[in-house]
């Protein structure tokens, strides 16, 4: 829907430049920009591709000359960080969601279930016995929601996300390797596990709260007695597994193939790198953030950034690297 | 559904105290229970948390005293590690199944499939052509099972999970960059490799065993000539990947995002820790673990507790750690 | 679908020995194979399982003596790195896909997205508005394509994989927890974060080129204000995450649990060996290959071989782990 210079810098609180009522309705990088796109050139840098580019309309920066630049109007781009924010928002004619009925023929919801107000539920959605999921829930093709689970509002799944399936916990009889392992003496093997891995049931579900997201192909696993909890406003990429009985504080944010095993409570706004994870049964404080691919394998304290292989502080992790660089010259 | 104390009592040889005819349907943390719920407080330090909890039935340490606690019925805590196995079984009314038909309308089962007597299939299951599953299989919702897959009985495949797909595997017409990465000296850039990607087709499906679970959104391909294969009792946690030729031995434990590459042969009863690797072509002896993390890129003897990247014997593992702290304090 | 021993051998530009009218209907390995199939015996360290077998046919070394293996008829091995693609590819009469219609009618395609000719779209596959598909295109069962996405011609997409879902891309009011943990001192804990996170939308879709394969439940996220691009001829293999904006040149090939962070650039044939990552925003040269579970968190220059977390020029990596073996022995 296209919308006028005008209205956009309202929104974002900013001024514009030359013929306002100019109308766009897409945001474009300079050179790949059509007429009727909204370039973006925050910098001067990107003047010569202004030049060269089709747009009449652009976000440039502060002083910029419209007649050299070739536009018609421009929006001056504004000094906030929520600049992208509001501007990917209001271009964003929500191409995402398959057009048709807000709730897809081909979806499968239990009679049990309860769904708030203004959800939009994509083909190939199945919602479990007892599950309440909260208004304004968006959720997209193939979403897999199993039972007894809770969802505050403004909830959004991206495609593939299972929710509630059954944590990973089995038992043995005796010890399991897994302790004799920890047990283990150098050079003498492993003897060999006796019997089979018996299932603890998953009776907990998961209570996710509000304007919380999870990625594509994610999975978040039921709690063995109480819930699995996710906080307010947590934010969970792609190929992410939380698993069961986990506690994750309000406004964490779990980049791709993040991992935390059952039972680790972390604090609010905690960063997880891509590809990090954190072992099972740990304590991560409040704003840890996690290095990608850093392995967290003890308890972390409030607010300490972390990185490697295992986890340490990052100013001890790097000086590791550093005096192996010089013991590797000498 | 409720049961009795007695009832649960004689399912673990375990004692009552009180009153044996209360009936609990559900586990609890002791300050979560409600009325009606089975309280679980095995050891002392939870007494004050039982009495200020409003459980009235509980499973208690040995010699706990009712009165003092507030109970009117206990179950005194079994010593056998299975406890919690028996329980979460007991008090599991199968929420997580949904209701209605066992094999669910909205699924997309080939007439060339055979399927066992008593599986339950969820919503949006595909299963292909030439696949055979066992007696009780249990299929979540949007599980993907492709063709020429044959399964055991006792199968559980939690929502997501795709069996059968294609292996990775290409082939160039010279040497491809692998192979010139492995050669390549140093300072001497790889030189533009020649030609695109051959696909080697996948003609040897899986072979899965008895009372196997797989876990939420993770794959399983199929092997190149001869099947993939799963042994009996082998449990997979979610987004693990299982390469096309991979064997797994009976009673393996693959933790989250764990990964085996291609043609790699396990022995039995090897657990992985979450995002642990194995590169391909190798042979991991049985009662091998892995720790959380670790990345496997040669052979593994019998018995033996590997750690870190590259994955070493974990006290070498945890000797080299020693030594680089060491170095950093000088 | 039987084929003779002669039409194979033509096929691969092969020599036969023996019985060339042979029928074939299966490749095998020489112990498992039943009469009727064609044993891969490439080397004479077979020879016993051929004598063993019930095969009457096989692919042999040259020289080899036909009555004493106890064949009927055989193909020399070929040369060539392409047998194996070629032989499976006359040997695979397509029973990954289920029979029956082409378009599944359990299917959800947008009425705004245009699919080329010869396209099979398995059981529960979604294609969202506007998306464009070429000609000969395989979706696997449960396949989701978002809107917005153009793909070339010969696209293969296994079961699962989840394509144009919104990039992971949150800002905040003020500095994050990331840019905090960048400038974070040493013994100084993080203040806490202020305010929530707020999404930028992703508007740009994906671009596929042709001949593009990609694994099962692996996930590529649609870009911000332009396509998210992936370059004629690359393979990506399972549990793969493809992160927006990111740009990859032609044939390369992803292992699975490979991953890369939003916006950076990788060239052509490059190579991310299984469980790797690229952080965001790096430019990764053409032909550089990245050893398994390497974490690339700086530019590669072209032809690189990398290795280790975080990676390096692969002999430097093992230059360090040699120098701390040393160190340990002290």
């Amino acid at each position: 829907m296209p919308i006028s210079l005008k209205d956009i810098a309202a929104s974002l609180g900013a001024e514009t430049l030359g013929d306002a009522s100019l109308l766009v309705d897409r945001l474009a990088e300079p050179l790949e920009a059509r007429e009727g796109d909204l370039a973006l050139a925050v910098v001067p840098k990107f003047s010569e591709h202004l030049k060269a580019s089709a747009a009449r309309a652009a976000v440039v920066w502060q002083g910029a000359d419209l007649s050299e630049l070739g536009l018609d109007g421009a929006i001056v781009a504004p000094r906030g960080r929520l600049a992208m924010a509001v501007l990917t928002r209001l271009m964003d004619d929500e191409p995402s969601f398959p057009n048709g009925p807000d709730i897809h023929p081909m979806s499968a919801i239990d009679p049990s279930a309860v769904i708030g107000k203004g959800a939009r539920i994509g083909a190939f959605v199945s919602i479990g016995p007892g599950t309440v999921i909260g208004d304004n829930a968006t959720l997209h093709a193939g979403v897999r929601i199993g039972a007894n689970v809770r969802i505050g509002s403004g909830f959004t799944a991206q495609m593939g996300a299972a929710i509630g399936g059954d944590g990973f916990s089995f038992t043995t009889d005796g010890p399991s390797n897994v302790e004799r392992a920890v047990r283990s003496r150098p050079g003498v093997p492993i003897e060999p596990m006796d019997g089979a891995w018996h299932r603890i049931h998953s009776l907990g579900g998961v209570e996710i709260g509000d304007n919380v997201e999870i990625g594509a192909n994610s999975t978040v696993d039921a709690g063995t007695i109480r819930a699995t909890r996710i906080g307010n406003g947590c934010k969970i990429d792609n190929l992410v597994q939380v698993g069961h009985n986990v506690i994750l504080g309000e406004d964490c944010l779990l980049c791709a193939q993040a991992a935390i095993a059952g039972s680790s409570v972390l604090g609010a706004r905690v960063i997880l790198g891509g590809k990090s994870g954190v072992a099972d049964n740990l304590t991560i404080g409040r704003d840890v953030v996690a290095g990608g691919g850093a392995i967290v394998l003890a308890d972390v304290a409030d607010g300490i950034f972390v990185s490697g292989h295992p986890a340490q502080p990052t100013h001890e992790y790097r000086a590791g690297l550093k005096a192996l660089r010089r013991l590797i010259k000498r």
